[in-house]
């Protein structure tokens, strides 16, 4: 089912993505917007729409959002390969942005798509509860979530000495996390339900997310990546492979995943889509 | 009237803005934040307190919108200064971020002050009006409004040929207009009432202000405007200086600002500090 449900949220979000972004198409800034929106897993969609159908809501009702979480997501791509920060030349098998067009452009463009899932959050039906989702919207972006996270990605590259576990762990709560647990609670936001399942489901479910890239990063190939890898060992980044070794890294991912798929238990059965999910994200070898 | 509630508005919205980024004060990215938030005329949000009174709507329940905008305007501010972007050293008569700390920081510090804006203005009160300000605030910081005028500002730079003066009110009308609309409309939104006669009003008074800027530009003393002057006519840059003459684009801002007074005909005396406001952008010298 998960994989099936995965392209479910591919289809309705690009189409959602299309339909907001069909004005002014002769801009390189709008198009430089559109060619970041391409592609990608659509992971974090699947989260929103997924854990919508779990408080039976309909997708169609929660597609804005999970539209909205993938500009956000886009937007941060832009701005984390740029020269003055990651540096990052191809992304999905192709040139970044600022290669494609120039820094200006994906400045702009990063921005513009920062607003425009603003933009989306507001369209999501369920009138009383959009407020409360923008609002969580806009705190997992700024400097207590994503913003945050890439502060310290930043403040750790030029300290010197490289970050605990520990320092690796809010680090990445907070740059990859802040954003899947807004996807994951998404859901329960709109119900008005009980959020705290699904914030733990996504704790770990990050975190395994974010080992399993380091993971990528160690032992990938870069053609089914799509990106560079052996970048961080070439930096001399603390990361979890690092920390844990290989073996350690993927032992610690496992423990994530039983751990999410335990914060499941009270849903039952209607939860075994995020379960397989949970096993997705350290399964995956791009 | 204007320079009391113009001074309301600063002390009001500064401590809005500090309470707003009380957290993580030992990161770089926070204290470029609270670097770029300080200072400023804050008319933007004295449009927001002053069309909110004259809805019969509190200072208090408008003040996270003010101080949303005011972030919105900062965030712009930071990421326009950027070397790729208009590469300008000086803000206020201070360093920009980017000089101060380095482009990683002023990036980051321009997309976490994005996000902050959008968790402010979900703080106004009075609920059921929140989403309809949210969703304007997105449409005004986007693709169709600053995005998009900052993107027709670096597409006339390499275009060669200098813009009409048609193109050059689009061009402003997007990149400081809508924002000034969104902040002139605020209150109209907020009480539920008809937003034309103030984004009328606010369309004029966009422009105006421009003018008052670029006539700045061609005739102003640096220290007192904080900022380096003669830059438009350097770059060869065109302008409504440039188009209309000194004195031509003076009587154009006289215009707009008849313009904008009488949009408010329909609101009596009580609009009488937004008529004194309009006045003030046009002579105001820094």
């Amino acid at each position: 089912m998960f994989a099936e449900r995965l392209k479910i949220a591919q289809s309705g979000v690009q189409a959602a993505l299309d339909a907001a972004l069909e004005f002014h198409a002769d801009l390189p800034v709008v198009q430089a917007m559109r060619y970041a929106l391409r592609g990608g897993k659509r992971f974090r969609a699947f989260l929103v729409l997924e854990t919508a159908r779990l408080h039976g809501i309909y997708a169609a009702e929660a597609m804005p959002a999970a539209a909205a979480v993938e500009a956000l997501h886009a937007y941060s791509l832009v701005h984390d390969d740029l020269p003055c920060m990651d540096d990052d030349d191809l992304r999905r098998g192709q040139p970044t942005v600022h290669v494609k067009w120039d820094e200006a452009t994906a400045v702009l463009a990063g921005d513009g798509l920062q607003a425009l899932a603003f933009e989306l959050c507001c369209d999501t039906a369920l009138g009383s509860r959009r407020l409360e989702l923008v609002q969580a919207l806009a705190r997992a972006s700024g400097a207590e979530g994503m913003v945050l996270g890439q502060a310290l990605d930043i403040a750790a590259e030029t300290a010197g000495a490289p970050l605990s576990l520990d320092e690796i762990t809010r680090l990445q709560m907070a740059k990859t996390g802040a954003l899947i647990e807004f996807s994951a609670t998404a859901g329960a936001i709109l119900a008005g339900a009980d959020t705290i399942p699904l914030a733990r489901y996504a704790k770990a479910l990050g975190l395994a997310f974010q080992i399993a890239d380091d993971i990528l990063d160690a032992s990938g190939d870069p053609a089914k990546v799509g990106k560079a890898v052996g970048k961080d060992r070439a930096a001399n980044k603390a990361t979890f492979v690092s920390h844990l070794g290989l073996k350690g890294a993927k032992a610690r991912a496992r423990a994530l995943v039983d751990e999410a798929q335990s914060a499941l238990a009270i849903y039952g059965m209607k939860a075994d889509t995020l379960r397989d999910a949970a096993r997705y994200v350290i399964e995956r070898d791009v």
